[in-house]
């Protein structure tokens, strides 16, 4: 069969629609497909480090920073959460059904080859520095998201 | 005109996208296309019975199928809801407008022979038997959504 | 390289998905190529004119039209909106960033040629009339989005 390509738009970072990014991109490619997944906006929090250095920031990009989610542990349901009481109750039963954790998922994916890019300018206007973030990204203007999306056969926006 | 295909990922419970997610599908279908639903997360519970013969569940997924809506008619909207009264007026202004139910929307897909499919990662997740779902569908992985979305010229998730 | 085409379905009216919408489908105008945006739903007010002639409206349509935003300019942000705060922050982080406002981005829009189609069913859903909404609009049902769609290769729903 031949290679398809595939892309992904991470806008959000509930963690349920994450959940569903992630195994969609690797199922695409663990069956061989060439898969990027492009982390905008929110989406741009699957991929905080949990602990960075101290940046010094405006104070709404401050606000913002102490606000999001810091990486795929500090995700929240996007509906029912009751204070990531809904987040840990799915984290839960993901053990208990033998589903991949968020963070293997991620795991998988950089290890598949999956090429991650972060929006530049999500990352500017929420204040989120190219340190801030795990390693291994692309760092790129929504030109290339189009780019990869114009030879791709599926596209979504999740 | 050649036959095309198209996919749609339902992943939400809402009213209001489950509705475009018919009428989207409905519409392809009636102008020939093949199209296939593949009903994942949240999604799966349009596809509830409202009444199943009482299964023991664990204790979350106990708590999950008492919380989460059994069917179209329970069905909430993604914004001002106000405790169902939204979903409500939405259901009043439909009949008003000569809108097909929800639940005529859904009979018409499955009149129309659009492909169903259910996620059994997500089954197991929420803790829904297949007979807790309608009928005539199919239990399926990710691959099998891929290799229908990787045929069709139009892929959404809704 | 050959004209490719792009459609977006813009169902939602949260202030940082129709961000997101008009950033792609301006980014994909801007490298050549044919774009159609097809406003439903929630999206529908996007294109609401801020002052408009007043209607006569059913008690539930009234009172949805004085609800749902009028226009870009009283657009929520998806989450942590705290009553239009997170927009306003977004807005003044858009400025101090030198990103274009939404309004901005609707203009240049316009200016690129990007085909607006307004859905019709959601419009009497949702007891819209054609002069409230902005100048330049096609005024179409689901069957005309598809059409397009098929043309195209990129599809996206946000």
């Amino acid at each position: 069969m031949a290679t398809t390509k595939k892309t992904l738009i991470v806008y959000s970072d509930d963690f349920d629609k994450v959940l569903a990014a992630f195994v969609i991109a690797n199922g695409a490619a663990a069956m061989g497909d060439d898969v990027t997944m492009f982390f905008t906006f929110w989406g741009l929090n699957v991929l905080r480090k949990p602990e960075t250095e101290p940046h010094e920031k405006g104070v709404l990009q401050g606000m913002l920073s102490e606000m999001m989610p810091k990486g795929p542990g500090e995700l929240t349901l996007s509906k029912a959460d009751f204070g990531k009481m809904g987040a840990q109750m799915m984290r839960n039963l993901m053990r208990q059904e033998n589903v991949s954790s968020l963070e293997e998922l991620v795991e998988t994916a950089k290890e598949q080859g999956i090429k991650m890019m972060a929006c530049k300018m999500s990352m500017d206007l929420l204040g989120l520095r190219e340190d801030e973030l795990v390693d291994n990204l692309e760092f790129v203007g929504v030109a290339s998201y189009l780019a990869e999306a114009d030879e791709a056969s599926v596209n979504l926006f999740i």
